[in-house]
């Protein structure tokens, strides 16, 4: 089994142990996904580039909890959703390629629409 | 290597080829997280529970690009803060499991602070 | 001068006294907005729509606080752009008319692309 | 009436004459209210402190239409939870004035807990 679908069987382990699916409906869940990535900005919210760096070495452990959190909710609603995470990636790299030729987009952060 | 490990590293080469790498400090890099999982959940918004799974269904792709996306930035950022999300992740789960033990929290969808 | 424009005045004078102008560059500010946001709905997370409306009643003061951030970041950051809001909201007012002309929209959450 | 009520009416009579209303529960238009915010700060990914200074002047039509969107979904959420903005702003300042006393937060972005 793949490392991601072995740890998503955990997490769905833990949730039908709790009897938690009943609330896990795909709106709730990108709703959590959601909250969750806000938990992780809040860290770097009002920091210059200089703190924000001290800021992720001293607090690397909570910072660390909430990427999980997002991680837990991302690979759960995947599974969910019967996508298939690890191809929804490389299908969506192959896409960026296109949208992103290195000649054109190397050293610019410019949407592709505009470059 | 992990999955997890060799999907970060197809990532982090894309990035560098393109020299990237200057615009993804953690705040930015967070931020992003947070904007792509505010696409994900655009797709259910107004949505009854019904339309929800109807167009969860029809629009399958879309919602895997989107959800790659999110992967894309989670994965990238984690490495970036030297974080191993795998062991993150199993971690928080631990800690969950005392947080929510499952005689108190099954069928409820109750933070642990008011269980 | 206006109710909104006199309340933008208090904040300001409040931001003057405690020198946080340096903090309030408008990225910051917007991110600061949207984690407001994000306060405001978890309180609505996992919550089935009877329970959205007791929780709604029984945490009012709560809820309005979280309301009160975004309406602070939102005010700011608005004279912080030299955007006349009120103004902002007729003019988006006039052009949502167009896009969902009452005909075609009444009863419906279709995106103005999609009618 | 005051200005907030005024305009909070012009938005109740356009959503009322489409049959909107059904769609707008309190979830929903917290839900919505995020996603707006997420596209004011969409302005602002990537760029630098300049690059954001020099964007926010070549596109202030843009960015008001979104603050215009922030502000309706705030309006009226506030209004469909019976919570009176301008009193809730008035009594949030003065918590935050009791949080933050001027001697202590002067030139700091220091959250309160840790002041």
């Amino acid at each position: 089994m793949s490392e991601i679908k072995a740890i998503t069987e955990k997490i769905k382990k833990f949730r039908d142990e709790r009897d938690w699916k009943q609330f896990h409906n795909h709106k709730d869940m990108a709703l959590s996904l959601m909250l969750e990535a806000a938990e992780v900005l809040e860290h770097f919210q009002w920091k210059s580039v200089q703190e924000v760096d001290k800021h992720a070495q001293e607090c690397k452990d909570e910072i660390a909890d909430e990427l999980a959190d997002v991680a837990m909710y991302l690979f759960e609603l995947s599974d969910n959703l019967d996508i298939n995470l690890p191809k929804a990636i490389a299908q969506k790299m192959e896409k960026n390629s296109r949208k992103y030729p290195v000649e054109k987009a190397k050293g610019k952060h410019t949407k592709y629409n505009k470059l």
